[in-house]
């Protein structure tokens, strides 16, 4: 029986889940006209920027797909086109939701938290089954149409080109105008955060959701997909070998459980509750735990009633615990009550420079938990499956599989953030009372926390599937082995590693480039229309938004190329081993980059944030400004470079492996048998 | 014929050539008695300070020779003792030297550049002698006597424990004394740099003194005999397996490179000359230039007298080259005439924030050029040797003894740096005529050129060591080859790619800590000393000597621990290709750190000096504090814990290969047959 024929039924399931809450949060009172029309204001910014975004990605998927054609037939090149399509509907009816629910969060916060959480969640909640609906959707159709792992990686690099897009625009997008009404409205002009007389602040709301909610959703869509067609690629490899022990089940066992993390992602979703004067996050950790149970049975049942080694459920356990680990402690390292962020604070007192090297050096410490997380999953998944009879590449792909079976849920509590963070937005520009304000501030720190946690989740879930992405593409290059100390090895490893820093370089770059005219335009603003200041005139937010947009997508072209090409040049010209060096180099190099980005900023954020809670002199004070000058910094980290590292590994590594079979033959060391 | 004999002979000229060097400098006068003074002053913090360095060193280096005798014997540990004495003692007499010129320079710079310049750089000449002559000393010595390369490792990894302490410890305690001199001095009470009312003014001096002479000159000693120890270790292997193709030559070439590469550095101080309004970066270019080409020639006719593969002649000069590379391309991110830094400085136009996100993505994209030549020379020795039936590791680690073969010109100009930098200090402290102060800070940008060019340098010369002693490693622990796709090796890089940050971050604490005990002693001084304002009253400078030189030894405690231990676990607990792997992580993550906080640190500072130039306002302009800022956050990047990642690879390397032995036999996975 072909069991892979359930996971459609299940996307379909989750897009129906998806649907009934839209509905829900359909139906919730958009409010005041004023709300009504600051929330259309954000709309039609965030829709014309990710108009121009598809577009510049038709450009990619085309030149993309006359190579794919060109090089491996139609078929990949459709399935390519596909995923791009299939991650891009799941972020464009994300985001449609996310900024429908925004006025809404608002409106539905003057009955308090009991009323406004629900809307946001579950506006949350359509992203989440989105993401997870239209990915399972789209690689079982693939798989049951071609029946072919080497097709569905076609899919995969498609969904991969669109998060890199997005996920790096969407970044440099969000982070320009964050920066840029940061620092001309709070700094120079003393007006308070989302004040409507900021001409940025518009295109700062734009942002949240561009970035947050469109670019988080096509990266987790990615790893989501490429942690399974790793493990296909290793269990159709392993199948061809020894189909007596391997059955055709291990190449479609990931889509399965992809499946299976779709019921357990709709339970967990209704155990999200709060009600009033409780706290927002452990309703949102309190879904994570249930999705996770629920999944863990899920796989145990799956597991026993198909009769395959056990050992594949335990290293979907092990993966678990990482990622759960992984997302507890960035928490510790970022959360507003805990030593690190206190001392970053306080570190302020004597001045910026002492804040910045402090939450810079803490945000390098944050990286040991995650990494000996990742280190320990890897272990234990080998050994484990090693142990019982089972390969161990493929427990530890598997593992990955695990770590990503959530996504639903967490891709759900992830959208959360940019929804109730804009709510405030509304709230705030819409003059609402300051009680409702109130009620979304609390729902932020939530959204905050969340936020931090998804962030380390996802690096995590991304250092595992590449890890995955790594195996498969030896398997389909014909490495046997990839020796270290081998110099071809070692210069791969040492330009791979090379990549995660320069890119994360070329889209700072490019963040203080495009602040620096948002800064400028403000400023322009400011001097030139009149009654600006006074409320009397309103502010060309336009003008504002354009910026934004355009320099976001003009900057992605640099480090897009570079990924793009980097891969295939070292291919080319050095060899399938010097690529595999070289994945591996980006690989290292680019979780402890993203872990580190992520980390630093959201603590500098916090501390920020602990000195406006009224600590150390407060708002205004001197401590203040520092802790602003640490925060500032730390945006490009954890909201542009950080994340994007993510997309560029998994890009990298998906690269390799759909050209893998290319570069075995063709490449220069081979074609004039050179080592 | 014994050519080894040779080695000792030509390190005695090099310790001679110091002492004439010494006794110019000696002959210089000192001047005023407030210059000796203040000169007098610097010296006894700084003798203060390496005094409870060196008594900390003997705890250390009591502990270890007792582990170092009881698993290998007396013969190792004596060597170990003995390393650490050689490189203590090139260190301390070169510090000497250094504190007496600092008052005679400033007093000859009263005749003009074409005076002072001679004093300042035979001063330096006398640390680069030293440390030449002391390492090959040494290393000869040990080697004549044991004729084993085992042993001569042990001295090694002598140098190596004392580099680590004197680098780190030093790197703290100037940062501490300069960051604290600043942010009050500077920033608060708006003091010029080197101003007497100043009490952290001394303990900034003796700072670049313990930091960037002793601990610079430790730090190049132990690249510097590591180098030549990886290439015995691969020369001795090789022998033994194949006596007739390698000769005995093979183990001692290096150590006779080494000894070629003293009259090489003694004809490239002759070269170093400067006349009335030349640039003196020029004059050490100039010395550095002769010196390689002394020594390729040198090194050719050696090669071809002995009759040894002419590979051995290329490998060398691919070192060379790449050496030279690395130097002047960091030069081109860190030059205050070059883009990188006018951008940065432009940047501080919208605040700090600005320039330290545009600052820290030239110091990411600064790694690339170096990276690239490191690739390159590792690539070109190694097919090279193939090429012409020589073994790949070994040439590539025969051309990181080409890389330090010019090791004495380049501590000469690099131990130049600080002394002028003090002579400015003595002027100013002294009240000497602004002309005298003019020729001083033209010597100082020199300087600044210069150190940046050794810290390039330094940090390639100890990543292609490094490499070396990883090939060094799996020899001596008998691991054929390393494989990438093996998840225990997998889990070696991540744990070893952590290392670096780790250590930064635990560096960079210690750094803001201790400045913070700092700003809270100077402050006190100026609000209970009255009249230390107006100059009437002298500050205490002493405690503020003791707060820095106190602060850096205790915080050396956790780095070093973690050096020292966290091999030696990973080792023991996970196996010999745990440990492979984790020094191979630690190389890759160690070089892109160490460039990239070298170089970022270097840029802000340059960017800050340029608009002290008069450049976007000038001194006292919002962009210069912006701009200080800026540079604040990287003083502990380029002289604590970038150059401290250099030593940190080294010794983790050298711990690994002097333990290899007992963990290839001892570690769990071993005994217990696991895997």
């Amino acid at each position: 029986m072909n069991w892979v024929i359930f996971a459609p039924i299940a996307a379909v399931a989750s897009i129906f889940f998806g649907g009934y809450l839209f509905y829900k949060v359909y139906q919730s009172p958009t409010g005041s006209e004023k709300a009504a029309r600051v929330s259309r204001a954000i709309s039609e910014g965030a829709n014309a920027y990710l108009k121009t975004l598809y577009l510049a990605l038709v450009v990619v998927a085309a030149i993309l797909s006359v190579v794919l054609i060109f090089l491996f037939g139609v078929e990949t090149a459709v399935a390519y086109v596909f995923g791009a399509v299939c991650s891009g509907l799941a972020g464009y009816f994300g985001m449609q939701v996310a900024l429908m629910a925004n006025a809404k969060t608002a409106t539905a916060a003057e009955g308090g938290l009991t009323k406004a959480f629900p809307v946001a969640f579950n506006a949350g909640g359509v992203m989440g089954m989105a993401v997870v609906g239209m990915a399972v959707l789209g690689m079982s159709v693939i798989y049951l149409i071609f029946e072919d792992p080497q097709i569905v990686l076609g899919f995969s690099f498609g969904a991969s080109s669109l998060a890199l897009l997005a996920k790096a625009g969407g970044g440099i997008y969000t982070k320009t105008a964050d920066i840029g009404a940061d620092l001309v409205g709070k700094v120079e002009l003393n007006l308070p955060e989302d004040d409507p007389r900021n001409p940025a602040v518009i295109a700062d709301n734009v942002g949240d959701n561009v970035g947050d909610v469109a670019g988080m959703g096509a990266d987790i869509f990615d790893s989501y997909v490429a942690s399974v067609v790793a493990v296909m690629i290793l269990g159709a490899a392993l199948h061809s070998r020894h189909p007596e022990t391997y059955g055709i089940i291990y190449v479609t066992l990931p889509i399965l459980f992809a499946a299976l993390g779709i019921p357990a992602s709709i339970v967990g979703v209704f155990f999200v509750r709060t009600g009033e004067g409780q706290n927002p996050t452990r309703a949102l950790n309190m879904g994570t735990y249930a999705t996770c149970v629920v999944f863990a049975l899920l796989s145990l049942g799956i597991v026993l009633l198909l009769g395959i080694n056990i050992a594949v459920f335990w290293c979907t356990i092990a993966g678990l615990i990482a990622g759960v680990t992984i997302g507890m402690t960035t928490d510790h390292y970022t959360s507003i009550d805990q030593k690190a962020v206190k001392l970053t604070a306080e570190a302020s007192q004597t001045g910026a420079a002492i804040n910045i090297l402090t939450g810079f050096s803490y945000g390098l410490m944050s990286i040991v938990p995650p990494i000996i997380g990742i280190a320990a999953a890897t272990l234990v998944s080998y050994f484990v499956s090693e142990g019982m009879g089972m390969d161990g590449l493929y427990g530890i792909s598997v593992s990955a599989v695990g770590m990503l079976s959530i996504t639903g849920m967490i891709v759900s509590s992830d959208a959360y953030g940019p929804i109730v963070d804009n709510a405030q937005g509304v709230a705030e520009m819409a003059g609402m009372d300051p009680d409702v304000i109130q009620v979304c501030a609390q729902m932020d720190a939530a959204g905050n926390t969340a936020k931090a946690i998804t962030k380390g989740f996802a690096i995590g879930a991304a250092g595992l599937t590449v890890l995955a992405l790594f195996a498969a593409y030896a398997e389909t290059v014909g490495l046997p082995s990839l020796d270290l100390l081998h110099p071809i090895v070692i210069a791969g490893v040492f330009l791979g590693a090379m990549m995660p820093p320069v890119f994360s370089a070329m889209t700072i770059l490019s963040v203080g480039k495009n602040a620096f005219k948002m800064i400028e335009e403000i400023r322009r603003q400011v001097r030139e229309i009149p009654g600006l200041l006074d409320g009397t005139a309103d502010p060309d937010y336009a003008s504002c938004v354009r910026i934004a947009s355009q320099g976001a997508l003009w900057e992605l072209v640099g480090p897009g190329l570079l990924a793009f090409v980097a891969p295939l040049a070292v291919g080319f010209l050095l060899g399938p081993a010097a690529l595999g060096g070289f994945l591996g180099g980006s690989i290292f190099v680019g979780v402890i980059f993203a872990l580190f980005m992520a980390n630093a900023g959201g603590l500098w954020d916090n501390a920020k944030k602990y000195i406006e809670d009224g600590h150390l002199g407060g708002t205004g004070s001197e401590e203040h400004k520092a802790a602003v000058i640490g925060d500032t910094v730390g945006d490009p980290f954890k909201d542009t470079a950080g994340p994007s590292i993510n997309t560029l590994i998994t890009v990298m590594s998906l690269i390799a492996t759909v050209f893998a079979p290319v570069i075995a033959r063709h490449a220069l060391p081979t074609v004039f048998g050179w080592f």
